[in-house]
């Protein structure tokens, strides 16, 4: 890829990496996006944490933790999606989309240094937060398909996406399938772009991750909907103390076997998605390398899966941009957010009105 | 099932079926619906026949026919559908939802009876006549979505559905996923619940029904996109001419293999979509009788399916009516259109407006 470039919008970004997102980053990284973790607090839980649509299992137990924006909520049919909304209309819209085992509050540090110069939603998907949980439905189409019917009842014009991680993979899903107009670009941070797939047109696939055992374990130890909730039983991968962080918490390990047994992309070949991308594109590649006793990759894609992305996008008359930021976390708008509000202002600057 | 009735509102019903939809009655039934079938006529093809997206395989030759009603097309992003609408705005809406190897044509002859009535809207599916053909993503949810979008962008108000065998299903997934307030309620037209999954809640299955061995025949001897196309070899379950019927032709073969593999329903079980219904539905149960000798079904669904799909509908709180009609075609519409036009006039008039 000849246009490869490194960053060089923020020179000396602050790091607001902690201890826990170190560790939620070591477990969970590449394809689980490690929001910076706020404490559990079942105390300050709302009324809405009970009773909510679709969570099973007697071994859950939800647990909500106050933020710093009002939560909204929208039916949209099958999912009543929670999100939240930050800025002026005047603004151009953004709509932040978090990875696997996020929800919408792991860009709320992103959002305060964000919505001054713009109307910034942020959404939980479902399976995640405080959005329903759907047993037996966690795809890629079902969960980009929710964010068409959202943009068009709640944001009603025309916006840039950014995901991380499978909200990354989520972004690219909408610069493809979205409805005409929806989209003026899209941002993938750190997608695991066909190192998410049980069988990809370029590897690795998901089961050659770091992350591919991790799923698998949530989907074992911690079941369906929280169906078995072994959660002290996992074991690596998990390690620490034996309360789940409020991410995992807020959810459904279903989402873990999707992509463990390749159910969540089966029927959206992620090369055939890239082939029908309709706006301009920035791809963010952070940390990767290759663990050479396993041949794991130990990242969200490798660099010919980026370079393959970029070259089918092209192909396709879309300007694609790409960054290359080896020393940013995974979840960087989680762990650097100043450096991931940085980027995203200078690129969507860039794009017609 | 307790309100199980039989037909009264068409007595005397004047039989259209002809020959060719007896034969493709029997070789196609239950799941993929016999239009009645119009002339192939390759020097009728209006120049939208050639270069169609997403037509694939030097074995596809399009060859479309003259119709009576003006086609139309919609962008809804990922596919361009084709259409077709009739009568005035000042009617009810009406969608009408081809089955598996139909296009919209397949209505022609119940629009002309129910275009006083409604304002009539029929389409073709995605790898169905001249919509979009999308290679690897035949999903119920897909399609539904399909028409989520249809309906918000092209029919733009509260809507009855009505359709047959895989258009029956879709009319079900519309009753389950629509957007709130898109529709007023549902027909199902000997719709294959159950019988259409592979590992359906309640059996048989579709390998387990005469049409899942002919869907597999489809898929190895046309090829996904006709890539294939060696329709003279395919021998049993099409039997006849060298030339395949205008149905055939229009189709793309993958809706047979999403079928007889079932990634066409892998993340949309039946049963978890009935328990989302949320208005009222009228099934419309046609001929099924079991095969002694294979213990395979000869119709759309069987009577326990049937029962099942209305107690899980009630249980969800909504009206389920259910008409047998055990002596009519799979496909009413187009081989009894005045029996068809009489029942969903008929019953809609019982609707709230």
């Amino acid at each position: 890829m000849t246009a490869e470039t490194t960053e060089k919008a923020s020179p000396a970004p602050r790091r607001r990496t902690t201890r826990r997102t170190l560790v939620q980053g070591a477990l969970a990284a590449p394809i689980a996006a490690a929001p910076a973790g706020a404490q559990p607090s079942p105390a300050a839980a709302p009324p809405l944490a009970a009773g909510l649509p679709g969570r099973g299992g007697p071994a859950y137990k939800p647990a909500f933790v106050p933020h710093g924006y009002p939560e909204k909520t929208a039916d949209l049919g099958e999912v009543t999606m929670n999100y939240v909304v930050a800025g002026s209309p005047s603004r151009p819209a953004l709509l932040l989309i978090p990875g696997q085992t996020e929800s919408w509050w792991g860009y709320e540090a992103a959002i305060k240094l964000l919505e001054a110069d713009f109307q910034v939603y942020a959404v939980d998907l479902r399976g995640q937060g405080r959005s329903t949980w759907t047993a037996g439905r966690y795809t890629l189409d079902n969960m980009g398909n929710d964010l068409v019917r959202f943009i068009a009842t709640v944001i009603k014009r025309p916006v840039v996406t950014s995901g991380c991680s499978s909200g990354g993979v989520l972004s690219c899903w909408l610069s493809a399938y979205a409805m005409p107009g929806q989209l003026r670009g899209a941002i993938y941070e750190d997608p695991p772009l066909f190192a998410s797939e049980l069988t990809p047109a370029f590897g690795p696939s998901v089961r050659q991750t770091i992350v591919g055992p991790i799923f698998q374990r949530f989907a074992a130890y911690l079941g369906n909907q929280w169906s078995v909730g072994a959660y002290a039983s996992m074991g690596g991968g998990m390690g620490g103390p034996a309360e789940p962080p409020q991410n995992i918490k807020e959810y459904d390990p279903e989402w873990g076997r999707a992509h463990y047994e390749g159910t969540v992309a089966a029927s959206c070949p992620h090369d055939r998605m890239l082939a029908k991308v309709k706006v301009p594109v920035l791809l963010t590649h952070h940390g990767r390398t290759v663990d050479e006793a396993t041949g794991r990759l130990v990242g969200a894609l490798t660099d010919l899966q980026a370079r393959q992305a970029g070259e089918i996008i092209r192909k396709a008359g879309q300007p694609f941009d790409y960054l290359s930021l080896p020393d940013a976390a995974h979840a960087m708008h989680a762990a650097q957010p100043e450096r991931f509000a940085t980027v995203v202002r200078g690129w969507v600057k860039k794009l017609p009105a």
